[in-house]
């Protein structure tokens, strides 16, 4: 694959911000054309940052559940042709007018989701939904000009989620990017900007295990692993695996997972059987699947008194979620996140922290990694269920 | 009314421990003999106190919506003759074997729940649902040796919450009474035993408003009232009160409820007039009511991002709460609590500090007060929605 602009090293005339506002860059994106086909490698035009944005030069990207769901379209507004990818790290390649915190060589982490800090959200030490840059998978064009910063000759391309990373250069609004250590290595902290943060900061942030408790969770994916990552993190003594497929347990034990329950084992329900393994409930549970009746079970699977139950997992627009009242009565707590409760720019980089502590291990999570020639292996894999997170490589 | 035994001062052979053991006590309780029927004061026998029980001389009791649930008996077992009442202060009498924390001559409040200080929820921070003595609607007897100690002519009365306040002396379990300030009067903190706590700690243990938040309360009954004094004590700078009688709404301003909503004088749900009155929702509420629909609401009603719910009220032993969970993954929080989450022996005491030190207010939800005799007119105020807590004073 021929690269028409292969680094900022190559490039100095984009060093100056009044230049870089008048600079359109040519390089190779892997664009969906059509709901559920391969994607397809093509030449590009990427514009330059408008006022509060950045150009990332993209170097790692990884597959999520969330880019196969948008690709296959089954159920939500198809929007193409698009170019997916949210789960990725980078270089500022250029800023656009009025960023002052990125500047041109900042490694960074773009975020589906931003942080504007100075909405309501943003200035809540609760909330991490920010009324600006909040998640829109509806949008496929630039918040500021209602536009596309990507071409095919002259013809827009849908951005998807603000990010749209299976490209080697994207343009995304400056508040959906985090400045991270730039000793941080870029092919393992890329994954950190969707899955394993949304997973690790629903058991971290809102479930809260204490040293010593039972954790539940439900779906052994990328997901619930990074959940259960948190878990054994916080010191949970019991990590309790809920997965209705048999071969992820082996694989959990890994992610601290120690105990395994496959809800077709049983004829009662699954919330039961966890009830009698823990004497009465688990102490946290993390529901990562976004089925409803696994989100019944994780709220129900939790002891009186104290539990705490974290919905993670996105359901069906019609789901219902239905329980009797006397089990919150009972002192039961049920909550939901979104990306782990982390605030993206303020939060992540202390994330990347803990992983160059070795506090946390990301290595095991990546199973796979491909050239970018050979992106649509990595929907294979996924598909398969082979894989938990794939690596794209953008130089290959 | 004659009073047989009518002090501890003039029964002194009660002094010594191992006489009480051996002596019953004649006085008068107000008993239920069938559902709905007027109390009829009848001269009981009160058994001495077996081991870890304590008896008590209670001076004032006050009506609370549960006797009148039980004593109307629609829809639950109905367990008669029974001696209801469970919202109370006294002074103990004597005390069983084993019991070391309380003597008589002790200011106390009976407590419809206990705390054994062993079991897990008892050692737990975060729970008041003490495994032995939680609070059990069905029994009619004392837990140690299923027996009444309530007897007339030899036949038993039933126990009601194991507490049966509506007696001149009662039988209680020692994990069931909470020794308080001595200085406390006790024909006002009696309301703390049930009602004011339950309300009150919804919202300061559970809910925790921060200092000008907003908080809505649905219900504004004696419970929701005292859910918005622990709003207004708090620092909440709105606290809206919803409640279809819209006489309630007047009474309410005294409590700190300074907007107003009846979900009656509009066709769209409730939450969405509060999510318009607030931009986007309140910041905590509490309901109040045990309505479905209203503890719906009052999930619906609150902020996304940030929002807390508690639900308080009891609910219909078939209803179901249905939502889309979309509503807990914009990270809204759904709790119930028990008891306002206090532990009855450990914290009660310090709620009646708070009162003592003028943090609360309790003379502002004691709207009338009767003699013992005249308990059955606190039964028809509070059917007429009269008042608030009606105070039954035993020595009248």
């Amino acid at each position: 694959m021929q690269r028409f602009v292969s680094s900022i090293e190559d490039t100095p005339f984009l060093s100056l911000c009044c230049q870089t506002q008048l600079t359109f860059l040519l390089c190779v994106a892997a664009v969906a054309w059509e709901a559920g086909k391969p994607l397809v490698i093509e030449e590009v035009e990427v514009a330059p940052p408008q006022a509060m944005e950045v150009r990332l030069k993209i170097l790692y990207t990884s597959l999520c559940h969330t880019d196969v769901y948008f690709w296959e379209a089954k159920g939500q507004k198809p929007i193409f042709p698009r170019i997916l990818g949210h789960e990725a790290a980078g270089i500022v390649e250029s800023v656009g007018e009025g960023v002052t915190d990125l500047a041109p060589g900042d490694h960074v982490l773009p975020v589906f989701t931003g942080e504007c800090k100075e909405c309501a959200h943003c200035l809540s030490e609760e909330s991490n939904m920010c009324n600006l840059l909040r998640i829109n998978t509806d949008r496929g064009v630039m918040l500021s000009d209602g536009q596309s910063r990507f071409t095919i000759k002259g013809k827009p391309i849908n951005h998807f989620l603000g990010t749209s990373t299976f490209s080697e250069y994207t343009v995304v609004h400056s508040g959906c990017v985090a400045k991270i250590n730039p000793l941080a290595p870029l092919d393992k902290v890329c994954v950190l900007s969707c899955g394993f943060s949304t997973g690790f900061g629903a058991t971290v942030n809102v479930a809260k295990p204490t040293k010593g408790s039972t954790v539940a969770v439900f779906g052994l994916g990328a997901v619930g692993l990074a959940a259960a990552e948190g878990a054994r993190v916080s010191g949970a003594s019991r990590i309790i695996g809920v997965d209705v497929n048999p071969k992820r347990f082996e694989e959990a034990k890994k992610f601290g997972v120690n105990e395994f329950v496959n809800p077709k084992d049983y004829d009662r329900p699954v919330q039961e059987v966890i009830a009698e393994m823990t004497g009465g409930g688990a102490d946290r549970s993390v529901e990562c699947t976004g089925n409803i009746d696994a989100m019944i079970s994780a709220f129900e699977c939790v002891h009186d008194g104290w539990g705490v139950a974290v919905l993670v997992g996105v359901p069906h627009k019609d789901a219902v979620l239905k329980t009797h009242p006397v089990n919150f009565l009972n002192e039961r707590t049920l909550k939901g996140t979104f990306f782990g409760n982390y605030k993206p720019r303020s939060d992540l980089p202390s994330v990347v922290e803990r992983y160059m502590n070795k506090e946390i291990e990301l290595e095991k999570f990546i199973t796979h990694e491909v050239t970018f020639s050979e992106i649509n292996k990595a929907f294979d894999y996924m598909l398969q269920g082979a894989s938990l997170r794939c690596i794209i490589r953008m130089d290959g």
